[in-house]
């Protein structure tokens, strides 16, 4: 499946990989993460964020990544997304071929020394040396460079965050030469009124280009009724993790990613094609099962199965095969 | 709380105590549904649909409806909705003086037969034998009566269902002499475009003043995606469960209300006041938790409780006490 085939309305980003395999115990081995995201590129699904590239002692269970970005870059067409949490990271994510990484900055400047043990200024130090690094390297091998805006709608640490901050660091990032911006509900603190509030300010503040994709969290339900804001917003690439698993291991309290399955499900009904075959999806959920015994995953489709007569937007290349 | 309060946004009606308790093993004693009916009311609840005329020896969970609805008649504000699946129902719910009951009408004739034992000519001959009843009754002691559209959105036993079969029927029920229809996602199949597009088509052809409520399952996590579409389009009462126990017991597959604890978190977030102070909802959960020891309540406010900083629309009269 070709992610910028015109023909996809919605672009799932699956973050299970990265974000969901960063929050469980369980080390998954590498063998068993490629069959996941050979699996799952199958499927259809256009772009997975594969790993992130922290030191091995902070998040033994993603050391991995760069033989995975390897790996993942052998599939035909799928967008291969990393995490990194400075310059140090955003250097081997180039080294290593990726497609896209994306440097979480929380707006929450508590939970940016927490996470990232960095202040603000700090981090737009990083940003600006990661454009710099970016620029010394060849356009062909440049990958695109988003700033997350992490706890965008909220922190556990301060509750809420004032939106007038999260537009000046969208806005700095972008002059400061990041390609993208993304919205980020670390916490599960955000509501449909504030994803459409926040996504239309950014849009008018640095462009709509500059900002196509949203990451939610399922921690308070409402992961899918964000979507909808996300997608009136007119937002294209809408990150999940298959089954749910994840969330952010250092905002106490915030588990629950939004599960893939779930989310191809209620926009392929509404007619968005996702490129995706549900039936081979809810296969790679099985198979992720299997590889992960001890964890538990989430998510509704799969216990209730799609509904009789259920139509996909535009059928997929292979039917389901369940 | 007074339901007709100009204060109030979006009306919250608990279908728990009926649609909850009719699909669970356990049977709660009388003394405890009233509790149950006390405290939501008391926590700002506006309408519960209380109970269902339907014979004891098919529901013996509901046998103590009359009881219920005399109960909570005596609650301030409280509008006291009941089911009814005939006429026969219909007069035993005018008897008991409740202020709302519904009829439930299925658009999948399959359904019907096999819900309600009922072609479609005969539940519009029962539809319009209930008019001629209320037409008997003085209006000071006369529920409002409301068609609901079950299966609208598609049936686990016919699959998809044609919308312009909706629309007759809800034209018809009406010209009949219902006060109200509503649409009803017995099976958990409705996804937000056609929530929006349902909605339209019906306020066009009987008005909009003719259809206000809505009664979505989550059977496949759209349940709150599918309220937002709900929202857009002017509705402005939504069902939901507490806990989010019951469904429908006749279609296979079909588990999952709306959560009432989730959707009024959703609500009140996004500025859309219930009237519902949320920290007592949640100690009604835990005494319906604790009344029903066997049972699974569902949901994640309960788990993540509420953001730091959280602020309601508007500041419920007592404040959370949890």
């Amino acid at each position: 499946m070709d992610p910028s085939s015109p023909s996809i309305d919605i672009e799932i980003s699956e973050v299970g990989t990265r974000d969901g395999l960063q929050s469980i115990e369980s080390i998954l081995p590498t063998e068993a993460k490629k069959a996941w995201i050979a699996a799952e590129a199958a499927a259809g699904v256009p772009e997975i964020e594969v790993g992130s590239f922290v030191p091995a002692r902070l998040l033994p269970q993603l050391a991995d990544t760069a033989e995975l970005v390897a790996f993942a870059k052998t599939l035909p067409g799928l967008n291969v997304a990393v995490l990194v949490p400075n310059l140090k990271g955003a250097r081997a994510a180039i080294e290593s071929g990726a497609d896209k990484m994306s440097l979480p900055f929380s707006v929450s400047e508590s939970h940016s020394r927490a996470n990232l043990k960095r202040s603000h200024a700090q981090v737009f130090d990083e940003v600006g040396a990661i454009v710099a690094a970016l620029k010394e390297t060849p356009a062909a091998r440049r990958p695109r460079f988003e700033v997350g805006l992490s706890t965008a709608f909220g922190c556990t640490l301060e509750g809420a965050v004032d939106e007038d901050a999260v537009l000046r660091i969208a806005e700095r990032a972008v002059e400061l030469g990041a390609d993208e911006v993304g919205l980020s509900d670390t916490a599960g603190y955000g509501n449909p009124a504030q994803v459409r509030r926040l996504t239309d300010r950014i849009h008018a503040a640095v462009g709509r280009e500059r900002m196509t994709g949203i990451h939610l969290h399922n921690t308070r339900g409402q992961g899918l009724a964000n979507v909808m804001a996300a997608l009136e917003a007119g937002l294209t690439t809408i990150d999940s993790s298959l089954g749910g698993i994840g969330g952010c291991p250092f905002a106490p309290g915030a588990s629950g990613n939004i599960v893939t399955e779930d989310l191809v499900f209620l926009l392929e009904s509404m007619g968005l094609n996702t490129g995706i075959d549900i039936g081979r999806l809810l296969e790679v959920r099985a198979q992720v099962q299997a590889a992960l015994p001890g964890e538990s995953l989430y998510g509704f489709l799969a216990d209730a199965g799609l509904p009789k007569g259920f139509a996909y937007a535009r059928p997929p290349a292979s039917p389901a095969a369940t």
